[in-house]
């Protein structure tokens, strides 16, 4: 079933899953399309963004965010174009950014809603390079991993839309960048033509033997996108007053529990004694003043015009693919920023 | 053996611990007093401090510091006399504050001395409030714990020199206070005494309990000088953008690997990136510029004068005493900075 004029298709949580997602999780539903009120609009989605934060959403625990209710239509940013609008400032035609969730169709009064125009170019990049992602690693290795000419920083999820952003800002800046990431291609892309120093696969036996050869001088910067082996392969390489922006720890989002021993918090704890690290985490959507947003905006745009930051896109057809789609990006099976093509 | 001027009683390191130390771990030596040369000065040993770091100078392990080699003479800070002198600005009589160690008599060149003049009051006291635990105190709470006026503060070791004056500062500050010690006596002082809002014992059956009771508004700042279990009981009251100054984990210092698991790890690094938390490793010699050591004697000063922070010492008499009051210390058995009378 394609998106459609005449039906609203929903993806919504059937269930809290304990642990990895199963086929119960999430479920497609219909509704009829909403109509557009007063001082409001009708926004079609045209692509959809898929974020490792959707995972947390679906617990019901304290976090920064509200979770998703059971029976509820899944967060999402998108790209949309408005269909009918009684709101001032949007036209039909134009293409929007907007919180519309894993549906066809939403009503906005045009809260938290960036206006992209009737033609913009690579729309689908406001989801990523241009957007949350691109921001969240601007800020995130700038403003917390604050890193120098000729340190060393280290990039977990390399190959996704925030690390791979990541690793090419701090080449931008002077540093000897290193990526880790899942796979030999994912690997090559990295170094070849992302510009990494090195970029280590996780997947290998040796895997921190690897990492310890590709950092003679130790890591300055680690910037966390998965926990788990990863950043216990990074934690004896760590030098004094290294700093570690905390993003995300993807490999630990479907844990059901607890991970069994033995407990490596008294490794972590000493080694920010020892080193003097300064570990921090953050949220692009309030740990930062507007201004880093400007900055960002001006500096990425430059960048990719110039063609100094490169950016690649994992897309995904359909609306109905989105819950496959999700279960391989929380495994690290996209290559890219993954976006789901819902009516383009 | 008493102090002498004949001989130079010093505590070594007789093998490295596994774990807790043993009887094996120090031994006593003797040796002749040594003869300040050209450009030198004898020093004698008063007063000597016991701290929770030099259980990691006995390990062999990477960190800010050298380790202490097998049989070298321990690490500590002592108030010391001067003997003889052949060193401009230093004269027989002199009252210093120096890196001799563990033992009775060092010879000095006058490096990272401070002279302390002919007749200090309480002299001791330049090895706890007015000295590195009073200045890792005030600068960890005040530089990287950053606290506001009506926020809560809650402080591990709190009976503890170092906990203590950060308790104190903090109800200076403005804040609500609570701190964590081990047993009522300790629970009292620091209530009654030292003004704290609530003290919880952590030897409590339902320690994690009183300690979400005593934080009805959660926790903006956690002074952590101890992790294990009292972290944990920590971790779930954080507040968004709570801020966590790391100065020790004693609680882990004994330990001769990682224990059993559940893994803390990604509740750790999990409250760190929902509630935006910072963490901040230091060490109080190299982890502030010289202008916040300033400010801190101006305050501190002006604090103890005016009696708004008071000071309490755990006195044990004799250098062959130091063995067991070290173990005494690392096992939360001392109330008050730790000091040994040597040779007053």
């Amino acid at each position: 079933m394609p998106q459609s004029a005449d039906v609203n298709r929903q993806i919504v949580l059937n269930e809290r899953p304990q642990g990895r997602l199963t086929d119960n999780t999430l479920r497609l539903a219909t509704t009829d399309v909403p109509v557009a009120g007063p001082d409001q609009m009708l926004v079609r989605t045209v692509y959809m963004s898929l974020d490792p934060y959707m995972r947390g959403r679906m617990n019901d625990a304290k976090s920064y965010a509200e979770p998703v209710a059971i029976g509820g239509v899944m967060t999402a940013q998108v790209v949309g174009q408005v269909v009918t609008s009684n709101l001032a400032g949007y036209e039909v035609g134009d293409y929007v950014l907007n919180m519309s969730g894993w549906q066809d169709y939403a009503v906005s009064d045009g809260a938290e809603v960036i206006n992209l125009g009737k033609d913009p170019q690579n729309s689908s990049w406001a989801l990523g390079i241009l957007g949350m992602p691109g921001y969240t690693a601007y800020a995130g290795l700038l403003k917390i991993g604050e890193p120098k000419p000729g340190e060393t920083v280290v990039v977990a999820a390399a190959a996704g839309p925030v690390g791979a952003t990541v690793g090419q800002i701090a080449k931008l800046k002077g540093c000897r960048v290193v990526g880790i990431a899942g796979g030999a291609e994912k690997c090559a892309h990295i170094v070849d033509t992302l510009g990494f120093d090195a970029c280590i696969d996780h997947k290998a036996p040796d895997f921190a033997g690897q990492l310890a050869e590709a950092c003679p001088d130790g890591i300055d910067v680690y910037f966390e996108n998965v926990g788990g082996k990863v950043l216990y392969a990074v934690l004896p390489l760590l030098n004094p007053f290294a700093r570690m922006p905390v993003c995300g720890i993807v490999a630990w989002y479907n844990l059901p529990g607890l991970p069994e021993g033995p407990d490596m918090a008294p490794a972590i704890m000493g080694t920010l004694l020892r080193m003097k690290v300064k570990m921090q985490g953050f949220i692009i959507f309030d740990s930062f003043p507007p201004s880093v947003y400007q900055e960002f905006r001006k500096d990425m745009m430059g960048w990719i015009e110039d063609g100094s930051i490169k950016y690649k896109e994992h897309m995904v057809d359909g609306l109905e693919n989105a819950p496959d789609a999700f279960v391989q990006l929380l495994d690290g099976g996209n290559f890219g920023k993954m976006v789901v093509n819902v009516g383009a």
